[in-house]
This record gives structure tokens, C-alpha cells and sequence, in this order.
């Protein structure tokens, strides 16, 4: 049976203020990205977050961030190789520090909003956070936007990369997303969406903005957890999925071999 | 020969902002103390100050700190237990991940500042952050304010434990330090400095405030980095130790044996 | 007809976080306290707080606090003077020059959380602050906790003030409250806050947590605007109080003379 | 006889850490711009610098910025224009809650870092700043890189603008400053910077980096505090202006007509 990872992005809630329907989203989901404390997620956050992934059994990844919480890392920065580096490195050491008292291990990183999007098309940025990724262990999966510069950094790194699509985010004809400041940037509904993950899923394409299909080949689907129906919406992804023939399941060594 | 072990405080710019004499010092201290990023220490100048360390193969230790840049970490703050458990376990990590792009271990942990002072004296405090460090890795060693809570919660988690002694900072008859806001609070000269710390490594003792004499046995002294004369002062007290019949060196397992 | 206040803090969102109702609350109250940033509300949310405000003409009060996101302005944080009343300045400032857009004036300040709280008890402090607010303009309000250091120190500063009461928060039998950390600090229903807030409004007086009935005099009641059921309660009582022949209205110069 | 104005970025101390030699340099300057706390300046450093000032009775003037402590106000960040509007208005309120306290009215407000380069370079968001600047009081004078979208807008919102030019910075032959990332960003010797500064109050023009002369009509100078020679280098650039006929002096009304 043909499968995919279903991930979503966990722990954005910081302090008093509460972001996400992490535990009813968690029993959906193949694999999390938790936010590691630049773009949300306090430490004591981190460590419920990480303490409900590990009792879920979910592989558990970094989100790590540009430092910008009024902006929710949303924000291009101009950050310089070496300052990217060590954001990353920082970031991912602080959640795997919650990660290893479950005596369990970090699987994957996953760069967040702004520091993500930059990195798909920023050859030196992406090859910097490869080198931190790979430095901090270079066992860990590297997941990005499919087909962008950052998993091809990956692949330089040596890692292992994971192409990322997304089920309510709209496409432009390069493949890249639609940026979030413009009014169709977001699929504005459940069915929609579970519409385009199927056709990326089972297909491997996806109908850009403009009506254009391109080619879209992923391992991991993007669920976005801060939703009121994120639940629903993942429970109804899976039965669509299901009933297409492809399971969810986790990334493992069978991905890459 | 006896030894004793001299530390200080490193790796405490922030961004342009430019604090400590780092690589002067470097050569003449047996272990270092990095801040983590809460009281001072961005990313970048931690990946700095431990490829530095490293480069000398000194000891590294992590520096965890109440998260007040403002205040450089000194003012006391009302954190819960599981917070303290969280920033600390957070700043552990995050310091880790550039030790170990250099293929070393983290040796061991001081906590900064108030949060240093706060856990000499509350026990619920010191046992959150024995806690953390233990979680962390249960082969940490634990620095603290000799005969304090916080070394007192080590033993108790089963870590290591190392008693700190200081060679500028007045002592108060129970053995806390005279307060940082009070004026005698640090001891002004080069020469009354190499005298306390002489006294303590020799004799396990230290003349109080109010002149009493008062045992303080410690297996470690902490030096100030941020001084002028720093690594001047490193090497006299070196110099006068040694005249003593004292050597310097890292902590090790006879330390505990 | 006698008359008292409600206030609601408001603007207590950052970035893409959100709490309280503040534009349902906000036909239901009298006066509004509006965050400054340092425990939330950054300056885009605080420009269209100010906006929201200004456009139902109530008055507006600045609401600044220790600088704690994390923590929310609830953790004690051990400020020396000279910072409270720098921090103090600032903020009521940063807050002004939204105000000052729409033509308006500042009335009140009134400290948030831990500020709040350590002012109320601790003089010098409260000195530092309403050494501020009188600085910045001898025209605004000092909002305190009835009969506390605060608004002692305030009528020291030559300010006027105004005595705060809490609709469902528990009183201790010295007229401080019962710190949030305790599991009764907070009244659970509507029916209690809205008879306790009665008792204060009509007969100066409230039931503490050991039953004993204490005399609490006040200008001014707040209510919290991150229930969800905030505005319900504000309608409630206004509809409570107004039963019971008390207006509900503004601060006025009718208050103080 | 003519004028020309020298200013200095001023109050870019952080808590423990120290920058720039304020004290020295004021007698020597004729305004100074004071960080807001954004990129440098914590409320009690502002409190000082302001005060002191104050008491040199130099006109003072907001220096804005980017939020980004790590990097000094440096790297560039996408803010939206209500972002960039909202900041920049808290941060002159903030500075100003401090002027008002010494019955003085701010006169300037210059953005600092990559705000100011940005803006020199981006309509949209010059006129956003230039905006902030006219809401909190029209009577501001908006300093801005000579010749740029930032003069523009300050224009075009009907603010008074000064044109800025540096004297230790190169220029590119488009007006614009070589980026601080290139390596010859700085002119090297004290010598060469009075030559520049000179040449632009004298002649109204400066030599690009690529050796072409272009038109630089400036009304105001600045000068780097952060450098350990930045009070000789003042008391040098007066003697040259002075022996040049070119007075140093505030703006004033006679700037303008």
C-alpha cells in the first residue's frame, strides 16, 4: 500500500496566549514540527508539546524560526549564513533537550514560515541550515517545500529530504506558494482542500493558481493546526486518502530506498 | 599535588553589544560557563565562545539564566518549578547543539545570576533545576554556591555536584554573598581577590562582612570575566596558588573520589 | 444617581495571537486599560485598541507592566525604582502617541499583573510609579487597588486617584487579593461576581475568602475581558447595578470632589 | 555666516551592556538622536541619555527602529506599512514620555539602521514612517539620507525634512551608503572622514566609491558614537568646519527658509 505523512505544526501557543488544536489534531497526524521558542512556543510549552507527541508516539520534528514573535516568523529577515546557522543549531539543541527525556530522538526539522519560504529559493541560506541540521545530526530528515532549494541543500548536506505539499495552501506555476499577505493564499475550504492533497497524494500534481497542473511529487502533507476544524479536517484527509488507496503513515527508511 | 578547579563566565556579548574578555582569559581558567541566550549569549556568539572552548579543550559548561536581557539575568523573578524546569532544560540544549558539532559533551551546568542566588536558598527552586540537568543528562555536574540549596538539590537528584566559591564577591556570615546592589558587595582590589581565593583553596575558610571567619570548602572558584584586568587576575592567582603548593585543573572523577 | 466605573484591560492580543472580547466588551464598560507591550499588545494591535476606543469615546488608560511576555506581567520581577519608573514612563508614553492621533488624551494608568500587585504592597515602588505618571502629566488618574500602598502613594504624588475593586476575584481579609496561583482566586460564576461586585458598588463592602465581611471602598470595578463570556457578564451587571440605583459612568471630576 | 548641524545616535547602551561614548561626545555635537528601545536602549538608559541631554540642552530627536536587539536594528525585516507605522510611533512616544519630564519637546525623529535604509530606498514604507512622524506632532523634523524616498515622503506629508550625509560612511555613486556587510562599508582614518564631511558642507558634494564626485546637499551631519575616538573625532570636525567659515548648529527655523 502506497503511503504519506500527514504532519502539522504543534506547540505555537506561547505563554498565556493558546494557538492550535494540538491535542485534538495529534491522534490525525503521521508526524509534528514543534515550534522551538523564536516564533512561538515558550519553553514550558515546548515541553507539554513534546510530552504529548511522545505519549502519541509521533516521530517529533523542530520548527525552528527566525527571532520575530510579534510577526510570528512570518517576516523575511535578512539574516546572514553564519546567524542562520546558529538559529537553527540553537533551536533545534532547545526542543531536542525535551525530546531526549521522553528517551526518545528527534526525526526530523522543519523551518518555519518566513525562514522556510526564504530558504526554498535561497541557495546560501538553505545551505546553511542543511550544515545545521547535518551538525547537529545527520540522521535527521530535512523537510521542505518539494523541489526547492532547500531539500536540494538537503541532498548536498548529505540528508535525507522530505518534499512537503501543502493541502490549503494555493500553488503559483514554479511551484512556489502563494504568499500569505495575498487575498487567495489559503484554500477557503475543507473540501477544496482535501481535493488538492488527493490529487497531490494520488497523482503527484497539483492545479496551480492560474489553472496551470504542475508536477508535484511529496512525502509529507501540511495540515495547518491552527484551525477551529483542523481535527475534522485531518479525520476527513485520511478517510479521502483511505479510500484512494494510500495509507498515512510516518516517514521511515522505506521513503528513501 | 591538590587542585582546584577555575571557572568563568563566558560568551556574554549580544549581538554588536561586546562584554568579557573571552580570549584572553581562555588560556588561563580550567572550565567555562556559556551563557545560553536568556540573560545574554545570541546564537551566534554562543556557536563563538564554544568553538573557542573547544579550541582550547577546556571544559564547557552550560550558563542558564532567567530570561531578562534587560537585566542581564540579575533580578530575581517568581518562576514556577516547571517553568525553571523548562528554561533551563530549553538553554541546556540549545548550548549542547554547538558542543556537539565539535564532537564534545557538555560537562556541566551553573545556573546565572538570580537564578543562581534564588536557588542557593529556595529548595523547591533548586530541585527543578537539579531536575533539569539530571533529565538532560544524569552525568552532569552540577555547580552551585557551596553548601546551598541548589548543591544540596544535586546530591539529592544523584548528579554530581560541584561547591563555587568566589574570589571578588564578599561573603555574608551564613556564607550567601553580600547582594550585587549593596556597595562592599565586590572586593575592589587584585590583591584582597587572590588573597580570599587563596584562603579558600588552602584553608577552606573565608573572612565574613563582619569579620568572622567562616569554612567554605569548594572545589571550584569563579572568576569575572568582564573585567579589564580579568586575565590578569587569572594569571597572579594562578601564580599564587601554585606558590601554594595548588594546581589548577578541570574538575575530574577524583574530584568525587 | 451614584455612579461607578468599569474598566476592561483590553488590547491584550500579540501578534497572531488573540485574547479578550474586546470589541463586544467594549459598548459595556466605562473605561478601558490598554496593554503597552510589555506583557502584550504589540503597537499594531495597540494602534487599533486605541482606534476601536476612541471611536466609542470612552476613556483611556495606559496599562503597563513588568517586561514579561512570557510570563504574561505575572511573574514578580525584582525592578529596582529607578527601572519601575522608567518602564512605567516609557510605556505610558509609547501608549500616548496612539491616543494623541485621534486627538485624544490619556486619563488613567493602571498598572497590570505582578506590577499591580507588588505596588500594592511594596511603597517605594509605588512611589516610583506614581512619580511617573505624575511626570509624564499631574493630570491622570492612578488606578490602584483600593486602599493599597499604590493609591497611597498616588495622593503622596498629588495625583487623584481611584480605588479598584474586583468583581470576581477573591478577597483576602487584609484587602489584598488571592494570588492567582490558588485554586479559589477566582470567583467561578457569573451570579458570584456579579452579587460580589453589587456588595462593593452599594454598600462598600465584600465577603473575603474566610467569610468575614470587610469594608472596601472603590471607584472603579474591573472586569476581565478574556472570559468568553465577558461581555454577557458586563451587561449583567450594568443591568444588576443599574436595579439597584447605580449608574454606571466614567471617572469624572465629580468623583474627586 | 553658514551652518551645518552635527548629530550623534545616542543611548545605544542595553542594561549591563555598553555602547558609545555619549558623555564625551555631546558637548561636541548640535542634536542627538536617542534609541527607543527596539534596536538598543532599555527605558532606564533612555532616561539617562535623555537627561543628560537635557542638561547639554541639545535638541533630541527618536532614533526608530526595526525590532531586533540581536541585531542592532541592522538586518533588514519585511513589516508590513501599519506595522512600520505603528512602531515607529511607539517608539517616539516612548522617547518623548522621557523629553517631557525635563519640559522639553522632541525636534527630529531619524530611523535607525535598516528602517532608515530601507526607507530610503521604499515609498511605502517612507511614507508610512513619514506618517507616524506628522500623526504624533507635524511640527517634528523627519531627518532622512539625503535625496531619498525618505525625504521624499517627509515632504510629501508636509514635515519638515533634514538631509542627512555621513562623514565616515562611503557612498555609492546613486547616493545610496555602501552596505555595512562590504568590507570598505567605513572610511578607515579620521582624516579621511573630516575630508568628507568637509567637502559635502563646504562644496555639496563627495567622491563615490568608484571615484565619481557627486551632489550631496546635506543639512545635517552624522557622526558614529560607538568609536573610542568619536569625541576627538568631533572636536576635529569642528575645527575643520570652523576653519572652512561653516559654523556647527542646530536646525533651526533659519533651515527651512
Amino acid at each position: 500500500m502506497r503511503t504519506i505523512d500527514l504532519n502539522c505544526d504543534m506547540g505555537e501557543s506561547f505563554g498565556a496566549w493558546k494557538m492550535g488544536q494540538d491535542i485534538a489534531v495529534m491522534p490525525h497526524v503521521s508526524s509534528v514540527n514543534i515550534a522551538c521558542g523564536f516564533h512561538a512556543g515558550d519553553p514550558d510549552t515546548m515541553r507539554q508539546t513534546v510530552e504529548a507527541a511522545a505519549r502519541h508516539g509521533i516521530p517529533i520534528g523542530a520548527h525552528p524560526s527566525l527571532p520575530d514573535l510579534a510577526g510570528f516568523g512570518r517576516r523575511d529577515m535578512a539574516v546572514s549564513p553564519n546567524e542562520a546557522y546558529a538559529l537553527v543549531l540553537y533551536q533545534i539543541g532547545a526542543l531536542d533537550a525535551f525530546v531526549r527525556t521522553h528517551r526518545r530522538a528527534l526525526f526530523h526539522v522543519k523551518p518555519h514560515g518566513a525562514l522556510y519560504n526564504m530558504a526554498a529559493r535561497d541557495d546560501t541560506l538553505a545551505d546553511a541550515i542543511a550544515a545545521a541540521v547535518r551538525d547537529f545530526d545527520p540522521r535527521l530528515v530535512l523537510v521542505g517545500l518539494a523541489d526547492s532549494a532547500l531539500t536540494r541543500a538537503g541532498t548536498r548536506a548529505g540528508l535525507r529530504v522530505a518534499h512537503e505539499a501543502f493541502c490549503d495552501r494555493r500553488y503559483q506555476t514554479d511551484g512556489s506558494l502563494v504568499p500569505r499577505r495575498e487575498s487567495d493564499a489559503v484554500l477557503s475550504s475543507i473540501d477544496e482542500a482535501v481535493a488538492q492533497a488527493l490529487r497531490i497524494a494520488a497523482q503527484g500534481e497539483v492545479v496551480a493558481r492560474d489553472g496551470q497542473v504542475i508536477t508535484l511529487s511529496a512525502q509529507t502533507l501540511c495540515i495547518h493546526g491552527d484551525k477551529a476544524d483542523a481535527a475534522e479536517f485531518a479525520r476527513r484527509l485520511r478517510g479521502a486518502l483511505e479510500g484512494a488507496g494510500i495509507g498515512v503513515a510516518a516517514l521511515s527508511e522505506n521513503t528513501w530506498t
